[in-house]
């Protein structure tokens, strides 16, 4: 039934590559390190994309584009920005091909050399800041709240499927303040509206929390982030928020006419969330037969099998399936009847196993004399015979719906909370890592050489300094120093 | 109150750069032709956007995502496209920077040359055609009706803001097919598409067409169009459909096994439309004030505008607005109220005019008192004074937007009609294309040496064979030679 799917327990990296590919999720493309979204992967995407949307649009900000190439001297203005990207991008130097003289094909063409070189943004904090110079002069134009929808490149060696890919979609908010409390509050605004979406929608509980100085983003005075934990004990961002203090104002000369009439530096922000989040998706909730989707992200929610021998028992169980399709879409339920005559009714069930629909109902003859439908739950693998004069169908699926979607976060929830561990020496932080996995809470003594010695020793790094960390005093497991708090560390994607 | 914009009698192409800046649409950024998309620009595509996808989904497509770049030897395959493209792509060689050993700052790692050059998509045929080989075995498998939204570059030498510039963003739909007739369907119908929503939704009446072999997209065995025409008598292509034959399918190996159980190439089409659609809406309809937008596409289709003397006058009329706005929105009307203090109401006005907001209602405490509204149109920049008890608000508002939209229409309708002339001299010919401009019908040999010609001597294109042309015989303009019917010439964008 799992058409030979690889098992978690036995290989969980080629179980995630073969569910992406065979759910019709992705595909490596003829390029290096990009994908190809196909298009059911992508009517996910397309679901996350309008939920996040419209939350940006409650909070206030407006799309634009800018542009995809990044001169190459403004990704040097600033100078932890460039040291952080330079190494991994994608470089345009000529805008020309021609035929070789030799007749050996096409050729670039020498001649049309760029004078400077362009970089394929890997991020566009250097070109919209560029261009906010010349939007912002006053106190008056601010805040200003821009979001992009856009492809970004990075030049990345070791590449998977959504979740490490050369090229990715995604979007990214640049905001502009007056005051540093006003950006700082955006920042966290952002933070937790990424934390509800992936919560509400994804069904994922998630870590808010603040990254080290080591691991923040190249530019930002402080990176905030959401932290997820896969089925493997390993941890995923799934989204960062940064205050960028006024170090892009600084680097492109923005500033502003305060309204006390001074001149200040505009304060800045940066948020992003990007299709790595399919990969999140996909590694949370789904299991040996395929993919299991959250209901509120799953493009059919509810797809129909018939079960049937002959033209005149289909046509009988598509009326009254038709009927059934009605009721659930007037009540906003997506809805698929799948009457091919090409496949079995096995294969269907398998196929949309391994396609993650919540609910699948059957029908056949018997069902359509006695009343009744087959409905099987995907998360649990259940399934129940429901007599149709019970309660109106809409009800009956609208309820599980919900149901399946708390349930799947609830599973997740005890999973992480199962996965999160408390330990108080080195021997216990390096067994539980190897062991047990998942997070491992321990006390640090602050410092980028401690954090970076322990991720030599163990590969875990320190994926956030939680936001409802625990007052407590304590010595750091490696070096015994004094701690101010406990830290999620862990291995990760 | 235009804010010094620039006469389109004086100056129209003055008058369009000036419009599309200064009414917040686009600007040129740092990197050479390409350009930022402005929020409020930004919005009125998306809702561009909103209404194709609908309309693709409809006619049932889906989106998918394919890479941003395409190996050199990818885009060589078909020869006719490569000669189409290699001369404005922007090449990808390197994958790296360094930092300068003189410390001379950041350069181009040498080391870091990729194997074989990447090209950013002009187009995607060829990437896409390569990943339909893998999806594509059987007649089961077709027809596959793929869209995507995305960026694409072309180094186009001379660029002007929307109409041309090195990169944009556009819909690219990639379709397969068991059958050259499927596919020409599809062809034709997407060219049917585009022209639905240009008159329905962008008010802008085009002529449908097929273009001349000359004219044809690279690869393409047909192309269909639709050709606007702007308000300084210049044709505007708005959007193109290929019947692209088996040209891919071969230069990619694309075959599939036929329900007869032969074997054989698949048929293909692509189709597009881009920001471009920007630059026609704006030059279609607007005027010396400013933007003229059709309610369909207006981000807002309503402002109102409050006109009083102090905060005591402000609340009063404040709380009869709200009830409006609510109204309004009931009905699915958009609406912004604009109660800033910090600008005067004649500021506002002209903002409006600028932005082309379709209704703009401004109210007053005498307003108040009597139950009256006052209702300015922009398109006609006509007002009158409206009494509440007439009719409810959203019924009177609801009625005007959709005379407005029509209003709109019928005057580019009438104005294209006017500037569509047939001549049946060469003399005639270049005379109406001297002082009139605008569509002229024409009788033209079909070779492709007498369209060049005519191009030469008159800049005069031919913008596409009309659909609905007429069967009537005639005698080539510039050669005397028999024509097969008349063709539509223009000076174009």
């Amino acid at each position: 039934m799992s058409k030979g799917l690889p098992k978690r327990s036995e290989d969980y990296s080629l179980w995630y590559n073969e569910l992406v590919k065979r759910a019709d999720l992705a595909e490596n493309s003829p390029v290096r390190g990009c994908m190809v979204i196909k298009p059911y992967g992508y009517s996910i995407w397309e679901k996350m994309q309008a939920e996040l949307d419209r939350m940006f649009k409650e909070t206030g900000h407006t799309n634009a584009y800018f542009p995809l190439f990044i001169p190459k001297s403004y990704l040097s203005k600033e100078a932890s920005h460039v040291e952080g990207f330079a190494k991994e991008c994608a470089v345009v130097t000529h805008y020309r091909l021609k035929n070789a003289e030799d007749g050996s094909g096409v050729i670039v063409d020498p001649e049309a050399k760029l004078e400077e070189e362009l970089i394929v943004r890997p991020t566009s904090e250097t070109v919209i800041w560029s261009t906010y110079k010349n939007w912002i002069q006053s106190y008056r134009d601010l805040p200003l709240l821009v979001n992009q929808w856009a492809n970004v490149v990075r030049w990345e060696m070791r590449t998977r499927l959504f979740l490490r890919t050369a090229e990715f979609l995604w979007q990214e908010g640049h905001t502009a303040h007056a005051s540093a409390k006003e950006a700082m509050d955006e920042t966290v605004q952002m933070m937790n509206v990424y934390a509800q979406f992936a919560e509400e929608f994804m069904a994922l509980p998630v870590v808010k929390g603040r990254k080290t100085a080591n691991e923040r983003f190249a530019g930002a005075d402080e990176t905030f982030c959401i932290e997820a934990m896969m089925q493997d004990g390993k941890a995923l961002q799934a989204g960062t928020s940064h205050f960028l203090g006024q170090n892009f104002a600084k680097a492109f000369d923005v500033k502003f006419a305060t309204k006390e009439g001074g001149l200040d530096y505009v304060w800045g922000t940066s948020w992003g969330v990007s299709t790595r989040l399919m990969g999140a998706l996909i590694m949370a909730h789904s299991d040996d037969n395929g993919l299991v989707l959250p209901p509120k992200l799953a493009p059919h929610q509810v797809v129909i099998v018939p079960i049937y021998r002959g033209e005149a028992e289909l046509e009988s169980i598509s009326v009254k399936v038709k009927e059934i399709m009605a009721e659930l879409r007037k009540a906003g339920i997506s809805v698929k009847y799948d009457d091919r005559d090409t496949q079995k009714p096995g294969w269907k069930f398998a196929e949309y196993e391994l396609k993650g629909v919540p609910v699948r109902i059957a029908m056949g003859p018997r069902d359509l004399e006695n009343g009744t439908l087959e409905i099987a739950r995907r998360d649990t693998l259940t399934k129940e015979t429901f007599q149709l004069s019970e309660m109106p169908i809409a009800e009956k699926i609208g309820g599980l719906l919900e149901e399946i979607q708390n349930s799947i976060y609830q599973k997740a929830f005890n999973f992480r909370a199962e996965k999160t561990t408390e330990v108080n020496s080195w021997d216990e932080f390096v067994q539980v890592l190897e062991e047990k996995g998942g997070f491992v809470s321990a006390h640090w003594d602050g410092t980028t050489e401690t954090e970076e010695k322990i991720k030599e020793l163990t590969k875990a790094t320190i994926r956030c300094i939680p936001l409802d960390q625990k007052q407590e005093s304590g010595s750091c497991i490696l070096t015994g120093k004094p701690s101010t708090g406990r830290v999620h560390f862990a291995k990760a994607y």
